[in-house]
């Protein structure tokens, strides 16, 4: 047997989220069915069990979804990408597929994951905007940052999470809170070793909310440390909402390049 | 009687292209029906005319189309855009308006147009291609860029027009050909101050020819002054064209910048 990673990108708006759930469209079905047909030529059942870096919700994108598989087919990466890529549906792609040794596991091996909200702050809607979120209150980017900042480092992020959660986990290592803006586009950019349900909508929701409301940036310091999910804001669209990048290696602030290396370090 | 004119967006790949035509769905019937509508309050028929700086093909995008209609409503600017963005389907929307002169005229008064069309150069398609052409055999930007200095200047362009024009026009004056590259995307941008039926998707296309039969940059010259189509390349797909502005002062190199303004110089 030899274990393979692929690095999956996804527009998940017509489908209900990543995982596997019976009688729906799910990138993971899609995948399993595509991979199935390709590796064994038969689809009932999909004999291709994959295993994601992470669930993303009904919704939500991916650049950079990593997913492991298992198969004693020789696969030669080329002709097998262009063949994959010609049988996934249009808003379903592979970007690339490596080799990786009997210990990597797309989930567990996981040292960080890099989130992108794209928010669109300006008076009128475009016929341009896509997967992002029209706000149109004027935003302060050095306000949103300072409030970012106290979600740096290791907390307890309850007040974050999705109360239909249904893990226990509550504390998360984030590395990097950040908005940069470009025009009227502003990239709300989130890394951390793992995040909870819900997460990154929650606090992006809670960063709008404090800028709506005017209030100061330590709101988000109190709404962190009140562990309590009613404080904090709304869950907000997931169309804004893209899974960038799964890392291998720990988290290096410097050497983190956008590159979509899957290798472990 | 007061003079408009609106600056439109469209994603044009669900449209027969901008004109009204009988029993087909058209930027212009969509357009003129939320205008009527949030004008006058009635769509049966559409009684606000509009006339377009130009005709777009089925499936061509704009960022930058200039529009003008006449009325006797008074209009405020920003609640009219808000209100037109409301009931304009989401792949068309209106980013201004402006009460122009009554011998503005969005076509005639039209000193130049500027289109791009984007490919992505790379070896696998991406679920995030979008109104974009996946070409798979390296391209060579400086040849590209050579064979395009061809075009730049006053000259018959029969080769590149559509054998189905209805119109005589073949002269047109280039002012820009060129290819940028950003990673693995190229966009082609071209400035005339006019272009004949295809035009653009004629030139795209030979262009992509030449590189693909690794002919020498010059064979685009040779093309040109042949006056015949049949010399040319395919007429490429619309979803990789863009009409990004219209201008109404004359063409200037260093002045030419992306903003939209449409008040005649």
């Amino acid at each position: 047997m030899s274990k393979y990673a692929i690095v999956v990108e996804y527009i998940g708006t017509n489908y209900a989220g990543s995982q596997i759930q019976p009688g729906q469209r799910t990138i993971q079905s899609e995948l399993e069915k595509a991979l199935s047909t390709l590796i064994i030529g038969g689809i009932n059942p999909p004999r291709i069990k994959t295993i994601f870096s992470g669930r993303t919700d009904a919704g939500v994108h991916a650049k950079g979804q990593v997913v492991h598989f298992m198969t004693e087919e020789p696969i030669v990466a080329s002709r097998f990408l262009n063949s994959l890529n010609g049988i996934l549906p249009k808003d379903i792609s592979v970007s690339s597929i490596e080799e990786v040794s009997e210990n990597f596991h797309a989930q567990k091996s996981g040292k960080f994951r890099q989130y992108q909200y794209k928010i669109v702050n300006r008076q009128y809607r475009s016929a341009w905007d896509n997967h992002s979120l029209l706000v149109r209150n004027p935003l302060n980017i050095q306000r949103m940052n300072k409030a970012l900042s106290y979600l740096i480092g290791e907390h307890d992020f309850t007040s974050f999470k999705s109360t239909q959660a249904t893990d226990t986990a509550k504390v998360c290592i984030v590395y990097k809170a950040e908005c940069t803006k470009n025009g009227d586009e502003i990239i709300f950019e989130i890394i951390a070793n793992r995040f909870l349900y819900n997460m990154v909508r929650v606090i992006t929701g809670t960063l709008l909310m404090i800028e709506k409301k005017d209030f100061a940036p330590e709101k988000m310091r109190e709404i962190l440390e009140s562990k309590d999910r009613t404080k904090a804001g709304p869950t907000i669209s997931p169309d804004g909402l893209t899974l960038i990048k799964v890392g291998y290696e720990p988290y290096n602030k410097i050497e983190n390049t956008n590159t979509m290396e899957i290798t472990e370090k």
